[in-house]
């Protein structure tokens, strides 16, 4: 059934205003590599996730599973997993080309932040799903959906003052998702240490390209 | 070089109203398929666009283009392109499941919206880019860097009062990148028709999974 919509309205001066300063809001996210381990409230952590899934999904699927890992013994074992892989990431799979345009992030396989940060979320993407009659149901754009959503997701963290790194930790998925005892039709798309900075965290000196080199009005 | 990173910070209290005032905003967020000729500001479009290039992306490649369609004989044209596909997605290409898994939502082929929206934000993702030297750079994890800046954008839209409706224009892409003039390079990855519900908008009658249906603690 469809019903009627009924949609909040602004002037077009409080538009311009709200537009401007949502944008100086996000404009101050950055990725941090450096978390402290102060303690985040829980609930905090929920209202994020309950915003994320907000978002779009094809067929409104839903195709999204948010496991929030606050437990330290299993913070270290996501730690190891990721660091073992993301050596020889580094050292073998990247590449040099690869390897080369992340110097200037000087990221490397090292991520203390995996045992630091309060809160690790891993974000699963349901390649498919279940219909009441047990068959698979496909999951059109599963991966364009969950992305969507962590892109709310990162929006309400900063919102809330918390800062995190998008990271997708290369091969180490499947033992992610044995880890944490996800089903075989999730997988891992993305994980999100997510805190406070460190009072002495540094970020890469980088700058956003301007709106005329990524916008072409018709 | 790394820069030291200062952020601001709430109490936690304030964290928790953020969050929960972010989350009652999102969760208004609906895809709108009703769209009013009504102008809106360009300012505002900006504003959205500027916001959604704060996204985070892999390597900071920023492979993203956004291209916003004023025009009301080139919206015409889309419609035309976009109209004549979907008639063959519906019938042919997406088999029966798809179509029936898409029945409570209505959808069908012909598509108003992209006449009557002021504007339409067709976002391409650039598969691969150029090193300074004329070689090909590879963008890696292009598809999942746009669809969060994408995420973002619909955050940015939603905040600002603008309602839209999240769309993947299936077998158009290659005829639209012809038709906007963009490089080999780009794919389309999303269309978004930009504007205002009309007065008689209706949206289908969907619930949203609750959080414990979304979110895993360990
Ligand atoms: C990746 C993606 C593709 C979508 N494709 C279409 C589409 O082609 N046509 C359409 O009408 N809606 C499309 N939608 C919108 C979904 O149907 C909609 O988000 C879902 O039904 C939930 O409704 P809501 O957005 O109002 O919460 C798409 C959404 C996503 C995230
Ligand atoms: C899809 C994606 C994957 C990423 N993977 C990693 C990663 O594995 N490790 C990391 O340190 N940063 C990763 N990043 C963060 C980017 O390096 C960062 O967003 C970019 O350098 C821009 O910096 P900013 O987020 O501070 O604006 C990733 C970002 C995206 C969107």
């Amino acid at each position: 059934a469809h019903v009627p919509f009924f949609a909040e309205r602004y002037s077009e001066g409080e538009m311009i205003k709200r537009s401007q300063m949502f944008y100086e809001l996000l404009n101050k996210r950055r990725s941090v590599r450096f978390l402290s381990d102060e303690p985040v409230p829980r609930e905090v952590i929920d209202n994020v996730i309950r915003t994320a899934g907000t978002s779009p999904s094809g067929a409104h699927t839903e195709p999204w599973t948010f496991v929030v890992v606050q437990d330290p013994y299993l913070k270290h074992k996501i730690r190891e997993i990721v660091e073992e892989e993301e050596e020889i990431n580094y050292k073998k799979r990247m590449g040099d080309r690869w390897v080369n345009d992340l110097k200037r992030l000087r990221t490397n396989w090292i991520k203390e932040y995996l045992d630091t940060a309060p809160y690790l979320i891993l974000i699963f993407k349901q390649v498919y799903g279940w219909l009441p009659n047990g068959k698979k149901k496909t999951h059109y754009y599963n991966e364009i959906s969950v992305s969507i959503a962590c892109g709310i997701l990162l929006a309400a963290l900063q919102n809330a003052g918390l800062y995190t790194v998008t990271s997708t930790p290369l091969n180490c998925g499947p033992q992610l998702r044995v880890l944490l005892q996800r089903p075989a039709n999730e997988k891992l798309l993305l994980l999100l240490p997510v805190g406070y900075p460190k009072k002495e965290a540094t970020v890469p000196a980088l700058t956003r390209k301007p709106l005329k080199d990524i916008m072409v009005v018709m």
